[in-house]
């Protein structure tokens, strides 16, 4: 059993399937802490619309890229000309890197599509790694420095990072940007950024319009909950927005992701209860963790958690325990550059699913305070 | 209001979606002739399976594009390394040009996706002329001709062709294959041929992998009636399929495309009785069309039908009247290359529906027998 699940994680460069896997255990109930996901959006009303609508929807074409885009720039509050909206920030990402890398930097460990895309296509990645001693917060400097000394036309930060969860202030977001305006493109990759904090939402894209080198990318899917639906976007000055608008397919969209853009505006203040407890969520995962026996826990800004296990302690198999003991599906991140099986992510989930998690790490590897 | 509803039509080179004009017609009941739907297919059961499982599976992240298209290659029979899925057919057009077209021949009037993409990336587009007095047939010598003559790498035909609704036997489209040895690549796009017969689904899928060039294209969402969906399918030699793979997004298939295919195995002959009925709903209604005044009516094999409109009648003058007094949605090709103002594509719906629009165009243009 335990090679057979294993096998399931080596396939893939991410995760497997929550599906496959509870198919391989025989049907066990899996407690997902893999996938951060907002577990208070969209609402059981908005489902409700949805399937009321879906016969309709998916019959017909569904509108086409501009129309939607213009729906999700009022809601948001952005020049349509600024926004490009993509089948998924994986899209978006698939056409930065086409029609503007080649060559690339970018800090790890992060985003394995950043890296594994233009590395894909022949492309240099340049990867500059954050220093675990330093929490896995970029260096700003550092990170300048070396661009300077690469041949990196382009260069990439997810803000807050995947999957350390470390978090760089917006103002030195900017400075970068100033620093680096020799490059082609700078993407700042902030899909995860609406959990960054309880009573604001950081961002960088009201600024980056400003530039001509700067993409920042949104992705619809993880701040709403929705990872099947496939919808992100992208926010640039209109010339660099107008290039990557155009090269993407025309009808990219599909029905659930218009009625999700559709329907949000009547929502954003539900939306915004559930964001923010998710961030309170993070905070109590990531206090909890510290309390479990040899972990050592980085800070966070996102979703999740990222931490370390004592040198003793086998990844891989302290991941096919809390799945196969306790039915706890966590990344391992042993396959992620910049990583090893010592790290973990944890998606922080609702307070009884976290303590749940909490309790079954303890009983793996002991708790600080016998509480 | 006639020229508020001309105005919706000349924003773009397709039609306007169906939503937009109910609003605009003050929500008067529209019955779109336009865009051709499978009117039998999804079944209300499948719909009931989708709604069930909604919430699920828009949570969590869709499979990977090649679990996904394994699945579907076996419920169809083919082998899965040579099968690529798209979010759409537009998603496999969008790469197939990128990666493979660097001068493309192609019959008009076509579907206009294959000529807007490479033209709009530069690229020098050489349009050979269907004939209408040969019923817009292909003439496959002629097009060898002409590629032979042009500075084409890429060829594409669409089999049966949209709007015209002409076939192409699947041996003549073989040897126009063997003839174009010398191009980079040579498409079939076969998006609408489950409705040219009865009895069987002509395709040159099959023999296509053989060819180093040849793809095949094919969309789940006309055949199966989802639009909205967004998937369609390419088959080629593994060589081939195999870049196209690579090229495309990661996670490029949503959720319920997902379902549909995960699902699809178990309604092939719900689907394989719809389908023989949409043939015949064409059958009918091409038959009705030439009873109607003055109309030319070319033979069709797809499941819409395109006629001409006498040269005394303004095109969209009759498709505004036939919207404004009879809440007809029909497809007035002015702005396709190689058709004009005088030409209509009109989809074959359930036989009352035929009649209904059969009766609007006979009190509009009057009738040949006064039946």
């Amino acid at each position: 059993m335990n090679a057979e699940i294993s096998s399931l994680f080596e396939s893939t460069l991410h995760s497997p399937s929550l599906f496959s896997l509870q198919a391989k255990l025989g049907g066990t109930e899996v407690r997902d802490y893999c996938i951060p996901v907002n577990p208070y959006f969209p609402t059981p009303a908005m489902f409700d619309g949805f399937r009321s609508r879906l016969e309709t929807v998916l019959k017909y074409y569904p509108g086409y890229n501009e129309d939607i885009a213009t729906t999700l720039s009022r809601t948001f509050g952005y020049d349509p000309e600024t926004l490009v909206m993509g089948n998924g920030s994986t899209e978006l990402i698939t056409f930065i890197d086409l029609l503007f890398v080649r060559s690339l930097a970018i800090p790890i460990p992060t985003f394995s599509r950043w890296t594994e895309t233009p590395f894909g296509n022949g492309k240099p990645v340049q990867l500059f790694r954050r220093r675990e001693e330093e929490g896995f917060a970029l260096d700003v400097d550092g990170f300048i420095d070396f661009i300077r000394r690469s041949d990196a036309n382009a260069a990439v930060i997810c803000n807050p990072n995947n999957p350390t969860g470390a978090f760089c202030a917006t103002k030195e977001v900017i400075r970068m940007v100033e620093a680096l305006q020799h490059l082609d493109v700078i993407v700042i990759d902030e899909s995860f950024a609406d959990f960054v904090d309880e009573f604001e939402i950081p961002s960088v894209a009201k600024e980056a319009v400003r530039y001509p080198n700067v993409i920042v990318l949104k992705s619809l899917g993880k701040s709403f909950g929705l990872h099947g639906v496939r919808a992100g976007f992208a926010i640039a000055n209109p010339a660099l927005a107008g290039k990557l608008r155009k090269a993407i397919p025309y009808w990219n969209l599909n029905a659930v992701a218009e009625m999700l853009v559709r329907d949000l505006g009547q929502y954003m203040e539900v939306y915004e209860q559930g964001r923010r407890q998710v961030v309170r969520d993070r905070q109590s995962l990531e206090m909890g963790l510290r309390s479990v026996s040899g972990l050592k826990v980085f800070p966070s800004r996102a979703n999740f958690v990222y931490f370390r296990v004592p040198d003793g302690v086998s990844g891989p198999e302290l991941r096919n325990r809390l799945l196969e003991d306790h039915g706890i599906l966590v990344r391992e991140c042993g396959n992620k550059s910049g990583s090893s099986s010592q790290f973990f992510r944890v998606a922080a989930r609702p307070q009884g699913e976290n303590r749940y998690l909490l309790k079954a790490l303890k009983k793996e590897l002991g708790s600080k305070t016998e509480s």
